[in-house]
């Protein structure tokens, strides 16, 4: 039984960190990045071989990828997005993708920083601030599968291809409900606000998630329940905000 | 003589704040920006009266601005974009805009950070890389008019409507040239390289200029030239570089 147990408990964790991308040129240049892992490259029956099918199968091939056929009914169902797969989807190995959930029971070493998306819905900001949490000093980015864009092809392109390198934190549930979590294991769960008395520079609390809040209208009320400290970035020329992704790198390269 | 040439710079100081914004409601936005003075509206005789005219209209009778009637080919020439100009356009005085040669000849006061733009193309990271500037430490933000995006609908929106309050520092010579008089002011002119020694963090020069490059092909040789100094930003996860707005932005307020 406990071996059943590790086994299925190792496939799901295994699972939590494939990320499926799909259309040709996208599942091309996702191949081309330097270090992706591929699980399995599928494709539709209907594909006409020749062009970039053919470069697309080559790149699988270097890298000793499955390769499985489909109807397309079937494609779309991995793919997620009739619409724009045409024909090609790929499943990569992204090592430091798991679950908000997962990483919250590993042993946890000392000081850790994570964002908390909260309503991104701009696939250009969350691509930026995947691409500077990763270069910057972001040990997680909690990404709820609701009220956030996805990891699709906009979003790639803008994460300049870290996507495939960053530690997302997937979840499912509300952000709330998974802050909470994150409370119940001692992290302070930090808003930005302009009323704030500490400045985000002054601030060095060990174990945080920032919790960044939509373009437009700001962090959810049933986030803002859940943040138990408050930070401001003072500024300049009456200017009220800063762009989410600007906020995120100053967040991670503080 | 003296009195002549006076009035002709005061003339021509004035004239180097005016920022001329075209569109129907890119006009009214900008209009409705809190604080933004207005020197003259420009209609073309063709627009029906009624719908958003009107309300332009009212909003520059408020700041008691003048109103200028002309035919379709003059207001091309005054907004300079007849295709979308859609027979509005209007002179804002922007307090904060210079020329790179006049903002040199101003007494200055101690430290002094600016930006020089090299071949920033993308309209969105102009606008934010001006209201990241305008939010932060920074002086002003060299523009060449050759080579890099104009402050047009676009970059408006992406800089929030910072733009009217930013320091624009506008040049019509090549971006070298203009970098080279503030060598010979005695600015440290400051290149980003992932290879040099020193970091951004640990930079403490008083009067610098931070040179950022085209958005694909980074500083463009020309301007490399005139770089006196090299600073690094150090990244994680083998990530190479950050995008040009979120460098902007950790400049401003590093």
């Amino acid at each position: 039984m406990q071996r059943d147990s590790d086994a299925y408990l190792a496939k799901k964790q295994f699972f939590n960190t494939l990320l499926t991308v799909y259309g040709r040129k996208p599942v091309l240049e996702a191949l081309q990045q330097p270090g992706v892992e591929v699980y399995r490259l599928h494709l539709a029956q209907s594909n006409k071989r020749g062009g970039i099918i053919d470069e697309i199968l080559a790149e699988a091939e270097k890298r000793n990828a499955e390769v499985a056929y489909h109807d397309r009914a079937a494609l779309s169902r991995i793919s997620k997005n009739a619409k724009q797969d045409q024909g090609v989807a790929v499943d990569l190995i992204c090592q430091k993708f798991t679950t908000a959930t997962d990483y919250l029971t590993r042993p946890s070493s000392g000081s850790c920083n994570l964002l908390a998306l909260d309503g991104i819905t701009n696939p250009q900001n969350l691509g930026m601030i995947i691409r500077s949490a990763c270069a910057g000093n972001i040990d997680g980015i909690i990404l709820p599968e609701k009220g956030c864009a996805q990891i699709d092809p906009l979003v790639i392109k803008a994460s300049a291809g870290t996507v495939f390198r960053a530690p997302i934190l997937r979840t499912t549930e509300p952000l709330a409900r998974t802050l909470n979590k994150f409370r119940d294991s001692q992290y302070s769960v930090v808003g930005l606000s302009s009323h704030a008395k500490q400045t985000l520079q002054a601030y060095s609390g060990e174990r945080t998630v920032f919790v960044l809040g939509n373009e437009t209208d700001g962090v959810s009320s049933a986030t803002q329940n859940e943040c138990n400290h408050w930070l401001k970035i003072p500024m300049n020329n009456q200017v009220e905000s800063l762009n989410v992704a600007v906020t995120a790198a100053l967040i991670a390269f503080r």
